[in-house]
């Protein structure tokens, strides 16, 4: 667990929880370390209860269950059952954003798993043989997904689903992803699978390049090959001299927002998905980057149980999933967890598995 | 006319053109003095090809008719019917952009009457009391619609017609229209004929305010009566601490668009329609601006034949039209043309009408 | 209460409910009798738990609270505070239908009171002197409306809000509306809330048709004037000859679905409201009833929360909800409830108000 | 070429034409027998010119070229280029449906090589050695493609790719679509290419089902095989019980409509692609098919640039036009269309390719 901010990572003995009705025990079967587990582990995130148990998303086998819990096909759940749960508990259903907006990514009484549940909570994280699920925690069935495909995927997938849904992409189209980490990655194999004829990928470090294009990128260019004024007209000349249909942002630097709007067709969308923490600011020409150009940009902020439900889906799929088991990742034990999150913070593998 | 950029306006004779097939002669009853015009006075848009006949938008009698002219509705259009002029022509219904974008306002051959038709091309501007109509131009019946009632909404009808179109207006939402000059206007009896339930204004000077509560806005707030901070405050105190959920700018000032983001709520929508010309850069942070407030941002550049075919029907119809037959504009000579570029320029009124 | 299909009403008196946790006890100012109590009556309607309270729309005063209630602002509900209620009870949350397809009023849990709830349940309608408010209910706070006032849109207008949210009428379009009972009424104002130019409705019987003028239709059509087929020349002599933009359907009559999509234009739209119960089957001819029309023609089943709420929100406004408070309604005494439903039956009202 | 309803295919020789500007003679490499060609052969369209030269898609050489004609990208094109051109002619831009509904496809002044022109307008059909292009037709570079490649999608391509438009396929979802001919083989292979997981088919006769699962589908069941009770049965067992989340209807029988709405899950999407002809009424149920279902139901007539444009792209792309290629079709010579008219009205062949 993360005991503070910036301190090492601690292996620690909790005891099992007592089980309320509508709870259950989950046996990890596989956890992941993400680049949100980075930040959290350096303190950049507001608002987190330290001592934390990091892993907001994790699947294995039900230990335990107390109560009548079903899945969203109203089958009952039991013990040894194979399944994932939704990261984010507690949505209400019953204020303002949730009902009338229907924005349950805003809800204000959201709660995250590893991340705004703390160690306080209880066995609220995925880095641990065991998670305590709450009553009211979506479940879902594995089916044909392993724990190990889904998390292959992990937590940038339903988050890359969520952009994709936004994005919209036709079949034909050019999709330029910004980044190629594991959200970039995800963003490259759904582009292809929503049926663009064009991916193209900026991003680095060089290493993670094989990746892209082993999720479907036809060409990936380094970031520090060109300049920035450069990498659009790179864009420029692999799209008619248009600029791509749908550019994905999925970097976490400011400027990507920028340069995204830049690389836009006329008339074409930009999807924000990979400013989850506050990098600071940025300036761009509000007639030139985006009136003119008649352009949507569309803020995409986390993801909701439907997301993570065609997850699970795409990673069990014989052929919508085939690119995540394609993609290399490295497996720790949890007792190298911070083997792992080195690994993940500088970059040597774009995803790290936790296995207990 | 305009000279040159910064010339004093001159009135000039020149010769009525012969008409070729599918040309027409509109004798001008109405056209007006808007913010472009003062733009272009001051040479602040790129490629206009000065010497000028400035007035995109007029309205009047058809002198003459060469051919076979019909409106959309397929009825031939002859010498005395009363009509106005879809101000953007020759988008070409042949490039990328028109036919599979279908982003017609994006067409590299748009031309657009008394901005980048200059005197060399004809009689092509609404300050005269003629205009040639090319072939190709859409032609639009007034109806019930007056000359002087359609230009009182004349340029920023439409163009506040298409920007409501992208902003989906629900019945019961809250609007925030940042500006109050003619485009800011236009969107806020919009926003109240879309359902809106409550439509509130932030612009200036504080002589416009009477006119933005006669189109139809419940506050207002003067621009200078607030720092900036403390103008998001006045948003959410009237929106229940959420935002508006829909924000439409019309004020050209890059850092309105910075604002517009603040005021929306979590999950709502910004259209940007006020950037016409380049004012420079603006910061924002993409984080808490964008991304975390999973907010849709939409660039509205120009109008089609669509938006001017709806203006005419609404500055016609007796319960749509009201709010612009009740805004009060001041007439001007043609010959007064400077006084009334002058009169726009520094804001003594929001709108002028020519009458020849 | 109905005691059973087809029987006489009858006035009981229960004893009042111990509230459990989160639940409350709402002192009914008024309710309703609508259509669908018509059909209750008749024993029209599949799985309904006779003997049953009817009313399923009610609002009044919070005569007992017990726990911590809150409305979607997160304010806290206390006794003495004015309010409605969502009548659809206990959509799951859980389902598929309500996290996948976020179609909550597909949900297969979905229970209504006053008509899924029956009196075995306990105070579960409207037409009563309290009803039983279940843990889980969604409140909503009257504002600015009066119960009456809430009342006078009822059913209907939630309902109709939501055929109007998928219709997406924009400024300038004809909208036909068919049926002028309650449902058809709320459409007709709406319609125009929403911006359309034309508003035509086409019902019965002739009584009725002041009701649909003073909603704000521009022209009514009695169905008995016209056999069928003369009835779409009448509106396409009143739309350019091309048929209505948007045509809502709020009848109850299987031809009227078939009517609807023959009246509206090639390409527009027909959302399909008023069939609520099993009338039988009706003959189309889809190559030329749809597909050459290249027509969207939309079911739309019941409403949510939202509705609800946007619904409260128009009756409390000045303007939005002018068309309600001028529309004529009879006020009946609770004790008087069989003579309101034989008036609604007959359709000597098109609504009726109960007041405890 | 048709000399009249119902009489024996004919070839004939025609004079070469003079080419006015803007117009073009096409060298025929590839045309199509299509259903519309059975149709048209046995008198079944209405307003139909005979004596007529059918096919309206082909593929080719521009022979000659006369005066200024640009492709999309505002390229020159030249004698030798390999093109393909919009079968639709005249579409008039210049209507209310084309300028304010931008509804191209039910332009009224829409005219179609091969169907509305006859051989007394020249040479305007595909199946002759060359084709007359006369000015404004839209000409597409086969690029990557050829032209039969082009032709294995042929009609069919752009007529699924503006379905598919319609149908707002989501990955993960399940996709059903009726027929198995041509549009309905294309439908499936886009649905696969746009991201359904599951992709169901039912169609006949039994000889094109290795069609249907080479182009993607992962079950077909043959029509014949079940009756229509137990065929919607089988697509429930095969969608957890729900129906398919999109219903594709591509098969020309009228109550295939009411089967796709039956076979639609609550809250989908149904698009009815397949009554080009007029084969009559249907009765459906408006209560159970379609409003309790909460059901779009969308028509789809014709196509425009924008899906011919898209379909070149998808056949000359490595990736997505692998079904077609892998698509068997029949070849004949100009001189045996009588032989491939009979083998596609009798069902031998789903496609048959003329070479001249």
């Amino acid at each position: 667990m993360f005991p503070a901010p910036d301190h090492p990572v601690e292996l620690r003995e909790l005891p099992l929880p007592e089980l309320a009705d509508g709870e259950a025990l989950l046996a990890v079967e596989c956890s992941e370390v993400c680049g949100t587990d980075v930040h959290l582990h350096r303190g950049r995130l507001a608002g987190v209860p330290y001592p934390l148990i990091p892993g907001h998303v994790a699947a294995g086998t039900l230990a335990k269950v107390r109560g009548d819990l079903r899945c969203v096909a109203g089958a009952p759940l039991q013990e040894g059952d194979r399944v994932t749960f939704l990261d984010v508990h507690r949505t209400c259903h019953r204020c303002w954003y949730c009902l009338v907006a229907k924005a349950s990514t805003r809800c204000p009484e959201r709660k995250v798993y590893g991340i705004t549940y703390g160690a306080a909570d209880g066995l609220c994280g995925g880095w641990s043989d065991y998670v305590h699920l709450l009553a009211g925690t979506r479940l879902i069935r594995l089916g044909n997904s392993t724990a190990r495909d889904f998390l292959r995927g992990g937590c940038s997938l339903p988050t890359a689903l969520h952009g994709l849904q936004r994005a919209q992409v036709q079949i034909g189209d050019s999709v330029l992803v910004l980044g190629i980490g594991p959200v970039g990655l995800s963003c490259i194999a759904l582009a292809r699978a929503a049926g663009a004829a064009n991916v193209l990928a900026i991003g680095g470090p060089p290493n993670r390049v094989a990746n892209a294009l082993s999720m479907g990128a036809d060409e990936v260019l380094v970031l520090s090959a060109l300049p920035d004024d450069a990498r659009a007209r790179w864009v420029y000349e692999r799209t008619h001299g248009r600029g791509a249909d749908v550019v994905l942002e999925a970097t976490g630097a400011p400027q990507a927002v920028v340069q995204a709007m830049r690389c836009a067709r006329d008339a074409g969308r930009v999807v924000v998905i990979g400013q989850y923490t506050d990098h600071g600011e940025v300036a761009f020409n509000p007639h030139a980057d985006l009136n003119k150009k008649h352009l949507d940009v569309l803020g995409c902020w986390g993801s909701d149980y439907s997301h993570f439900h065609r997850a699970v889906q795409v990673t069990g799929d014989a052929r919508l999933g085939a690119p995540w088991r394609s993609l290399s990742v490295q497996e720790f034990a949890l007792a190298d967890a911070a083997a792992a999150l080195a690994a993940v913070a500088n970059g040597a593998v774009s995803k790290a598995l936790l296995l207990p």
